[in-house]
C-alpha cells in the first residue's frame, strides 16, 4: 500500500531534506519516525530535495507500507515520535504508481525577507543588509517567466542533465508590513540552487548594482558565475507542491 | 530628549517585557543595549507589560535621552548590541511629554492557533490539541465587543484598580491556510491575562463546553474563576499600540 504525506519542517537543524552519512536529514528523521509507527523499515522518497537551512510549509513524500494503515493513528504517533521542527500535517493513501517526485508537475518556493531587523520570524526570513527597489526587482523578474534553459541558475556541482525549466511565476509581494516581502516563484522543476541563485540575482537589481534586463543575459549565458551570488538558505520555504490528479495542492 | 522606539521581540526566552530580579526580560536587554550605546544609564518604559514568553511585533517605548541622538546610529548599535530575539524597528524623538503607556489609546493583540502539527511558526502559534468551531467561536467573541468591567478576564494577583476597558473588536479570522487562524483583538487598555483569558474561554466554547451567549454571564460575574483557563503565552502577539497625535500605528 502506498502513501503520501505533506510535511512542514523548520530547516535550520537539518543538512536537507535528503539523507545524508551522520548528518541529519528531514527525510531520515521522517523514516526513523515511520518506521516506529509502522514496525518496519519505510523508505520516504520526497518531492523536492531542499538545501541544508531551507524550510517547507507544503513537502509532499510518498512511501510504501506493508499493510493498510490506520490513518488517523499512525499521523498522530508519527507527529510524537518526530522532533518540534517536523510536522506531518497529512497522510492519505496513494495510487499504486504514485509517486512524489516524478509526479509532481509544479512547485512553489517562497523566499522571505526583510528590510528591517527582524526578531520573531528570524529563522525563516533574511534581513537585507541594504536598501532594496522592489519595484525594479520586479521589472527583472518578469524575465524569468520563460521556458527556458536555467543553467545559469543552477550548482555546477549538480548532476543534473536537462536544464530547461517552466517558469511560471517569480514576483515579489509585499507582505502585512510595508517592511516585509516574499518573492513567490512557481515551475515545473527546480534545478539545485536555482531559487536562491534568482534571488540573489534580483537583490542586486534591487539595489542597483545591475540593470533589470540584466537578467536575460544571465538566462542566455547559461553559465552561474554570470548570476549574482546564492541568498541566504534560511530565508527560503518549499511553499507547496502540485500534482495532476487532484485539484487542491494537497 | 525623549524618543520613543518601536521593538519587535520573540517572548519564548523572557521573562516577560518587565524588568524582575535575576530574570531575563526585554525592558532590561533594551536599557542595558541603549546604556552601551548612547553611555549613559537609561530607562525604557513600554507601552504594554507583556507577560512571559508574549511576543510583540509592535511594542512601543520611551526613554529620556541625555542629548540630541543621531538617530540612525544608535539604531545601528542598539540592534548589534541586542540578542537576535529583539530587534528595535524604529527610533524617533517624541514631545517631552511623550509616555509610552499613558498616551497610548489602543493596543492590538493577535493570538495565532493551528488545527495541524506546526513546525515553522511553533514559536508563536498555539496547536490546539481538540477540534474547534471557529464560526460559534466569533458567536461567542461577538459579546467581547463592548465597554464593561472586564475583571472576569484579569488575574487574581492583578494590583489594577480600573477593570473597565473599551474592547472595539474581538474577532477570529483565518489566515492563508484553511488550518491557521487568529483572534484579533483591540482595546484601549487590556487587563493582566486578559487576552489569554478570552482565548482559553472562547476555544471552550469552540469545542462546545459552554454556549456563546456563556460569554455574557462570565462577564457579568466579574469573577475569574467563571472564565475558562489561560491559554498559552506562546501563540499571543502584541501587534501594535496606537497614540492620538499620530495617525500612523508608530
Amino acid at each position: 500500500m502506498k502513501y503520501r504525506i505533506l510535511i512542514e519542517y523548520d530547516g535550520s537543524g537539518f543538512c536537507g531534506w535528503q539523507r545524508q552519512q551522520g548528518q541529519p536529514s528531514v527525510q531520515e528523521t521522517l523514516e526513523r519516525a515511520l518506521a516506529v509507527a509502522l514496525r518496519a523499515p519505510v523508505q520516504v522518497i520526497g518531492a523536492g530535495r531542499t538545501d541544508s537551512g531551507v524550510h517547507a510549509r507544503g513537502q509532499v513524500a510518498h512511501f510504501a507500507a506493508p499493510d493498510l494503515l490506520d490513518v488517523r493513528r499512525v499521523l498522530k504517533s508519527v507527529n510524537a515520535l518526530t522532533p518540534p521542527s517536523v510536522a506531518v500535517l497529512a497522510l492519505a493513501p496513494a495510487h499504486d504508481d504514485f509517486h512524489a517526485r516524478f509526479d509532481a508537475i509544479r512547485r512553489r518556493y517562497h523566499y522571505h525577507v526583510s528590510c528591517q531587523p527582524v526578531a520573531l520570524a528570524r529563522r525563516f526570513r533574511y534581513r537585507l543588509p541594504f536598501a532594496i527597489d522592489f519595484c525594479v526587482m520586479n521589472t527583472a523578474a518578469a524575465y524569468l517567466v520563460r521556458k527556458q534553459h536555467f543553467g545559469a541558475f543552477c550548482l555546477h556541482r549538480s548532476a543534473m542533465q536537462n536544464k530547461v525549466c517552466d517558469v511560471t511565476r517569480a514576483t515579489w509581494v509585499r507582505e502585512d508590513r510595508p517592511s516585509l516581502w516574499r518573492f513567490e516563484v512557481e515551475a515545473d522543476r527546480f534545478l539545485h540552487g536555482m531559487v536562491r541563485a534568482m534571488v540573489g540575482t534580483l537583490l542586486e537589481v534591487g539595489r542597483g548594482r545591475r540593470a533589470p534586463t540584466d537578467v536575460v543575459r544571465v538566462l542566455d549565458s547559461r553559465d552561474r558565475r554570470q548570476a549574482g551570488p546564492a541568498a541566504p538558505a534560511h530565508g527560503l520555504v518549499l511553499e507547496s507542491v502540485h500534482y495532476r490528479e487532484i485539484k487542491k495542492t494537497y
